[in-house]
């Protein structure tokens, strides 16, 4: 049987899986990124979860290592340019990786890997031009065109969470202002939470010593207003930036991932109507708007089939 | 030499020419569409204007009839879907054509058409993917993947001036709000002049019987100080709904045209400005921002590059 090896490597957490090519997972590693060691302890702690996902297993069966970076890479030469999360700039981690192992090795950046993991195995199969849309800590998205990752002249297709949805709005961290991603991303969300508890708003997301983008949700799920309105905002921002992707691209499908697959209706009904409302009929009808289903493998199983895809 | 026949039916004129395969018109012809008529009435007109382009040509050396359509046609059979400003409603074009003709019968909608002429005979040669914003009453965008036309799942791609980028903004024919062409197209520039008119702004504008987008333009260009506000605020929507397409798309160019090709710096300088400022670093260095070369032709050329790419 065929298998790949993919590595989800994360600001927090590298997760590492022997993959097949069915998309099923065969074993799963993980360790801390510890980025503040710098790149040469991070790339020894990736060649060691790759060790130990190979082991037992027979050479000629594993097709490759995939790589999913938060950040961008070179695709010819696996140089990460940049990955801001770890500080990374010019790192040439293809070329260390090639260097201990016999594999071919594919790099691509996480929000790509993800939407061709979940193209192949989770919620985009069987759809031909696909958009997935990946909400964390930023938003980031990969598109599939007729079959195929597309990545653009310069790698950088796919930056959503960087299109203008609100001219002259919340200052975004790449310097400019009103991004998708500053009014509905995990820090968008804490941000209005903060403002509604310090306007004195009657609201249980108070009573939170840390609050998480979570627990907005569970809030507003058991009733809570001032949850219930940030998620009503993040719905009618998110719908304007998926309708403008859908308006321009005319997929057949969009796949909303990252802690958010699992909102269910208290998001995806909302979107879904203000998404109906902002694009344009024939393409709103064309698309299909579902949650991503690969969860917390879609970093490791994107990776991988990087590998399969050979791309 | 290898030629088709290009057919740009347009609300007020039909316009066609003879093209060579190397994208120069030798033979070119425009009647009034007179839609009023009704769809026969201009079916039978093209059919005509197809006749004295072909009169005297080689069969052997005509490739066949492209057509752009202000509106949606239906790629396999030649039905036109709809036409706004023609009021038509499934109008078997194509199948009409095809009756009366021997070349094989491309369509596509204009402003798909227009980007292939551009890519393959205009601004946009020798790029690889590429955007082409056409400007008029509307906006609308073609795009190129990888050398390809793309027209997205159901042929409805490129609906670029539906993108929002001012939510709750001027109302659109669309049904929605702060569409971008409601900030952009002739018809906005029109109400913005129209507004500072009647705030009694001192303005060379109200001067104007019957104000077409260009005199703005004209008058910009000398100095008048509400012309110069109105192309500005243009520039800045223009830039954003740009931006926007370069960050998803990450493309090598994007050819802006219609009647604003002609504008120059007074509305380029800015617009570029705009754009740099709004898109990512690596996408907005990726991208050039340039004018459409095939001016009034572009409608013609394109339709006749449907039939040399076989698209």
């Amino acid at each position: 049987m065929s298998k790949a090896i993919g590595i989800d490597l994360g600001g927090t957490n590298i997760k590492g899986a022997l993959v097949d090519d069915q998309g099923q997972i065969i074993l799963r590693r993980a360790i801390p990124t510890a980025a503040e060691e710098g790149p040469r302890a991070v790339i020894e702690r990736i060649r060691q979860l790759i060790t130990e996902l190979a082991a037992g297993q027979n050479p000629s069966e594993v097709e490759g290592i995939g790589v999913g970076i938060p950040g961008q890479p070179e695709a010819e030469t696996g140089l990460v340019l940049y990955a801001p999360n770890l500080k990374w700039q010019n790192v040439p981690l293809g070329q260390e990786l090639r260097r201990y192992f016999d594999y071919p090795v594919y790099m691509d950046n996480d929000a790509n890997a993800a939407a061709l993991g979940e193209f192949l195995y989770g919620a985009g199969q069987g759809s031909h031009n696909m958009v997935a849309v990946t909400i964390g800590t930023g938003i980031g998205a990969g598109i599939i065109i007729e079959g195929k990752l597309y990545r653009g002249s310069a790698w950088s297709a796919g930056e959503l969470g960087h299109t203008v949805v609100l001219p002259g709005g919340p200052p975004c961290s790449c310097g400019n202002q009103g991004c998708l991603e500053t009014l509905t991303a995990g820090p968008a969300l804490l941000r209005l939470a903060g403002d509604k508890i310090k306007q004195g708003q009657s609201t249980a997301l108070a009573g939170y010593n840390s609050l998480e983008a979570r627990d907005i949700f569970w809030e507003a799920q058991t009733g809570d207003k001032a949850a219930s309105e940030i998620i009503s905002e993040m719905a009618y921002y998110l719908g304007i930036g998926i309708a403008n992707i859908i308006n321009i691209l005319n997929p057949d499908r969009v796949v909303v991932g990252g802690g958010v697959a699992q909102a269910g209706d208290i998001l995806f009904k909302p979107l879904k109507e203000w998404i109906n409302k902002q694009a344009l009929p024939i393409p709103a009808k064309t698309t299909q708007i579902v949650p991503a289903l690969l969860g917390n493998d879609a970093g490791s199983i994107g990776a991988a089939s990087l590998v399969f895809k050979k791309s």
